[in-house]
């Protein structure tokens, strides 16, 4: 059996004409190397972005059904292009939709899971020698609808394809060379880190680093799958995420020599945040659980959440959600405070999540005063924080998130 | 039972955003009117011609099957922003795409023929009070491969989902008030016609008036529907194609009316054609089903024929097809006078068709003597004529073709 890799790129690497071009080079080198290889890609630049600024000309609340039909062209455009810029060089291939290669998800629009993958197609056209080029971030659900899978979509595509083909890897193309420490466009100083295991990342990206979205992580630690992220632009060896647990010696070495080197592997902003405060909830068994399973339903992601004891009988919850689903998610906690006989719901989208990530964290006090520390030299206020096994994260203004990401940086010594 | 009406909007009806929300306001207009409404609208503006670019400039001779890939992706579009707009007026919408409703085609991409429309699931969106927009000039075949169905699709779509639901009609919006007798933007005197029979539209749509595409004219011929053509831009009643022999009475006035009046109902021009002729080709039985059965294996619509008789055993054989179809039909005729040992294969782009149309044509001598004294007037020559029971065609030079349609709609006082 040949190797079996499953390649991603993302929609800066197929720009334009000349990039795809470029991709489909890429893409045959792994098959003259002996390489059996299914692509997943993205649509081409901002063309997602173009889709749906027509979608929010046309109706200020485009039905979600229809947006997931409107933004799957996207990705079929970019298929069908890379499979004609492969042909031309002459190799065969054969580009799939969402549909075609089986990918079945749940039937939640613009967050659509992926439940299962038909991989009978699929292994069809790599039986024939075939390159197989699928659209990434969609899928059909069991009525036939079309799907897509909304943020992370294309990266999580990758990953489950991988993961039911039994590939070797899943290699993440992006415009970067790999996970930084911190963001490069932020923080010039910011180190490139070779190896990566998937809990340290997973908190990264779920902090707003960036590069992966936290659920194609999490679902290649579940399949035990290696993710290579790699600059599509470049040669250079990239990132390599992975189980550290269940590797050989050389890992743990390398572990240890990390361990003692620095405690803190990078510094995450995420600035795509909303916070939510119901006030003066009171205070009644099963109140928080009413509340987050409304949340739940309406399949809003909660990040942060915080309850203060105000007085006897009522409590403030706070929690932070994305930024794109506050107004939904605003309107469930309407609804709730008014079930309930809160008093109001405020929210504030002028935070950002500022986070340092490494093992073992909270065991170390001195990274918190030391993050503590910085953040108090420059008058920030913090909001809210939160810790857990391999992250610390406090909610800051947003307007001045870049420059304390610059000086926690430098003073971690990254 | 409510009466069921197709409505198709070409392109240029759904080319801007501004154009989408006033075929939606169209829609509901009939919604109103208590009728049920099927809908089925081509890509917007020249969005499919955008798409074709970038293909060619990928792979010039792209794959057929990933340009149906690339292609339907944008009457995807189209129909998701009309949904949208239409939900924003608050009526109940949904989208659906060729595979979604149930268009299975043969698996010839590019140039489908539709084989069976499965009618399961536009009956229950209609049944739950949906206005249901279809994806026209897409299919599905048998192996769930996207296909489109060539030139005339999206009418092909509307008039087959018309016969389908047994609707009462099939409007065909356009950007002309119906069906001219000869194109108005050549013709300036040209009149619209308010009555047309199948044959007579056939036969100028076969000739290039370029309204609807002979494949929809003849499907609804089959099925016995009336098909309306309208402008998109206005309310004009537009031309009622329909069967008048299965009519009543007044059809019978109606037609012989005209028929005293005029014989020529119109002129069409084609100038999409080229003409291949192949010289010297060796007089042995089933040489030329040899030929057109090759032309027809690779799909190749061919249009007029002649064979010219030089010497004793040697015939030239020339006939028309559509000038995108040129390179792959000079290949097939090169392959074939190779291997039949004819002594070249020549070709012609700077050709048009010229034709008359109307009942009783050829039964008319004053007819072809009108039509090649005008051409005979302007010193124009003619390379090729064939008549049918209603038409009379002229090949002749391109360049001057367009200021002879004039000249002919004068002569016969159109």
């Amino acid at each position: 059996m040949k190797d079996l890799v499953v390649q991603k790129y993302g929609g800066t690497s197929v720009g334009t004409v000349e990039k795809i071009k470029r991709v489909a080079r890429r893409i045959v080198a792994q098959v003259d190397a002996g390489k059996q290889v299914v692509v997943v890609v993205s649509a081409m630049g901002d063309s997602t972005d173009e889709l749906v600024n027509l979608a929010y000309e046309i109706n200020p609340t485009p039905p979600s059904r229809e947006m997931d039909v409107l933004l799957a062209t996207g990705e079929q455009v970019s298929i069908a292009l890379l499979a004609m810029a492969i042909q031309t060089i002459g190799y065969k291939v054969i580009s799939l939709t969402g549909a075609q290669c089986g990918i079945k998800t749940s039937d939640v629009h613009k967050r659509a899971r992926i439940s299962e993958i038909d991989t009978n197609r699929l292994e069809k056209e790599l039986n024939d020698s075939k390159i197989v080029i699928v659209a990434g971030f969609q899928g059909i659900d069991e009525n036939h609808e079309i799907t897509t899978l909304g943020r992370g979509g294309s990266d999580t595509s990758a990953v489950a394809l991988a993961a039911a083909l039994r590939a070797d890897c899943c290699e993440i193309y992006t415009d970067v060379d790999g996970v930084y420490d911190a963001d490069p466009r932020i923080v010039p100083d910011a180190k490139k880190i070779d190896e990566i295991s998937y809990q340290e990342v997973l908190e990264m990206a779920s902090l707003g680093a960036g590069v992966l979205h936290p659920r194609s992580v999490e679902l290649a630690e579940k399949y035990g799958l290696p993710l290579v992220v790699r600059s599509s632009f470049n040669n250079n060896p990239g990132t390599v995420i992975k189980n550290f647990e269940n590797n050989n010696e050389k890992h743990v070495i390398k572990e240890d020599f990390d361990m003692e080197k620095v405690l803190v592997r990078g510094i995450a902003l995420d600035e795509n945040i909303a916070k939510i405060s119901i006030l003066e909830v009171p205070d009644k068994p099963g109140i928080a659980f009413q509340l987050f399973s409304s949340l739940a339903s309406a399949n809003i992601h909660v990040d942060m959440i915080v309850q203060n004891v105000n007085r006897t009988s009522v409590n403030d919850i706070s929690f932070t959600v994305n930024l794109d689903e506050l107004p939904e998610a605003v309107e469930v906690s309407q609804k709730f405070a008014f079930e309930v006989n809160a008093q109001k719901v405020a929210f504030d989208q002028g935070i950002a999540k500022l986070s340092v990530i490494g093992t073992g964290i909270v065991a170390n006090t001195e990274i918190a005063s030391k993050f503590f520390e910085a953040l108090f030299e420059m008058g920030i206020n913090i909001q809210t924080i939160s810790t857990s096994e391999i992250k610390m994260s406090c909610l800051i203004d947003k307007e001045r998130a870049k420059e304390a990401m610059v000086n926690i940086h430098k003073k971690f010594e990254l």
